[in-house]
């Protein structure tokens, strides 16, 4: 069997083929000769899903109550994609002991499609690799699109500003962990969820929240915004796709948070294009190890070293005319 | 009294004055123009210093560890500088409440010096920012510098890859902690220190560490990279600040980790900087606003978009001649 083109992916793709799908992921992923041109194809048919985030501390049961959500939207009617974000090694690409990570492309139902996506790569790549598939997910018909991500790094915090909604999750006992999340979170939280709340300690979390909340808004923002879900059991997990879901009608007409988006994903492909290029002509000349062997003796520095490599490239100066 | 230019701060942190060295970090980071001249200028002055990576899951006493090793070291001799990269909001530039942060420039002693990093800004930046915090505290004369920080983003993980030896904490109790920081950082961590030993559960840390070194090299690393401490009393942290010694000295000659840092560090530097040219020119023009226009309804698509900022931005095509 040859090697299907980028058209037969695309094509199978649009038709909601599920095999030709994740390979389309992979090769765009990988950013294989032709990627843009496929999305160009692609884009025409998106804008029918809307994205929301899901992200709290290792430990708060977000795969467990994303595949719950998934599973509830999946029987309301919607067709579910799930781009699962774990964090694993700049080195080797993968977690040393993570199940999860090798299950890269499992179809749960017929309306519910994971994709995992291991954080390696470059710095910025990641966020647009998540956008880039979640179009994806939506050429191939998805119209709910649930991002799962660990909340602490930045590259995860732009991961969940790129989604239409947010949703924290917290759990009872790890004080320090909401300690940590909050800083970075709290104001990119569309709701807060209080997930394995038939712990014990379960009300001090929900009055952690509700005094931040009271403190960034002045307003008693907590009944509407903190939720309580158990994922294993699947108690809670109506209401919350309840509020989820009228939160997506209200934010129907947001146009300027989507403008911004998509200002922000332009800059973003422009400047990952431009770090390409750069590495490109780098990686075939010598200039770097003779830059290298300079510094070290202290004939030069890493800023002069760099400024001559974007000299050289012929990239010109930008001026302001 | 009149602003102190470029160069009086430069002289002035050569002598090692903390208050001019605090201004000249910050301006710095805040990319002031002259910035570059200003980091050349001290580089000649620079190479004197190692540099400790110190990372772990929220809530492992990174902090507390950290002042206790400083401490130690500078009772033995050393000067010590401590940059402490914290996660934060990407909006507000801040915590919400979180006192550590507020410190941003703090002598613990007269050869301890603090300086807090929030984790804002553009993709990629914080860990040059770290970079060129560490040598201008080179340049000030301390021969040690530990950074701190969160182990699980991906932009944590550059910075720590960017020391000469990392520590990783774990802490008893946090068994999800450690599973999530381990796909991360096992790689990266020279040594693992177990937090908070004297707490039920920290024979099951070391047991679960001990296995993964197996796993991951075979061998029996366990009893000379897995030492244990107390923050908060101080035990176990001079035998953990011997071992520590004692790497540093076993790293002396390994150019070729210095060579490979440096290779990455030019070329951030140089991508940084292509990055900034591209976003000055955008803020001046109003093509991004057009081409959002045109995306929206579906004229045109965000990766058309970029390629049109690159081309128009007069950078030329990178071709293999």
């Amino acid at each position: 069997v040859p090697r299907p083109d980028w058209e037969q992916l695309v094509e199978a793709t649009l038709l909601g083929q599920h095999r030709a799908l994740a390979r389309l992921v992979t090769r765009v992923e990988n950013r294989e000769p032709g990627w843009q041109e496929a999305m160009k194809r692609l884009y025409p048919h998106t804008g029918n899903s809307r994205v929301i985030g899901i992200t709290g501390s290792p430990g708060a049961g977000k795969s467990s109550l994303t595949n719950r959500l998934a599973a509830e939207f999946a029987a309301r009617g919607h067709k579910v994609g799930i781009i699962a974000v774990d964090p694993s090694s700049p080195f080797s690409g993968g977690a040393l002991l993570g199940d999860r990570l090798r299950m890269r492309d499992v179809a749960l139902t017929e309306n519910v499609y994971i994709r995992s996506m291991a954080t390696r790569g470059s710095l910025g790549g990641l966020c647009q690799g998540a956008r880039d598939v979640s179009r994806i997910l939506d050429a191939a018909g998805h119209d709910l699109v649930l991002v799962e991500t660990v909340g602490v790094g930045q590259d995860e915090i732009e991961i969940v500003k790129a989604a239409d909604l947010v949703a924290v999750l917290c759990v009872p006992g790890q004080g320090d962990g909401v300690q940590a999340l909050k800083a970075g979170v709290m104001e990119i939280a569309d709701l807060f969820v209080i997930n394995k709340a038939d712990r014990a300690g379960a009300d001090d979390v929900w009055n952690d929240i509700s005094a931040m909340l009271a403190l960034a808004d002045g307003g008693d923002a907590a009944d509407t915004m903190i939720f309580r879900t158990d994922a294993l059991s699947g108690k809670g997990v109506p209401d919350l796709a309840n509020a989820l879901q009228q939160r997506l009608v209200d934010l129907l007409d947001k146009s300027e948070h989507r403008s911004m988006q998509l200002r922000n994903e332009i800059m973003l492909i422009a400047e990952r294009e431009l770090t390409h290029r750069l590495r490109q002509r780098i990686s075939t000349n010598g200039q770097l190890d003779q830059a290298v062997e300079q510094i070290t003796s202290r004939l030069s520095d890493p800023y002069s070293a760099a400024e001559a490599l974007i000299a050289q490239l012929g990239i010109m100066e930008i001026t302001d005319e």
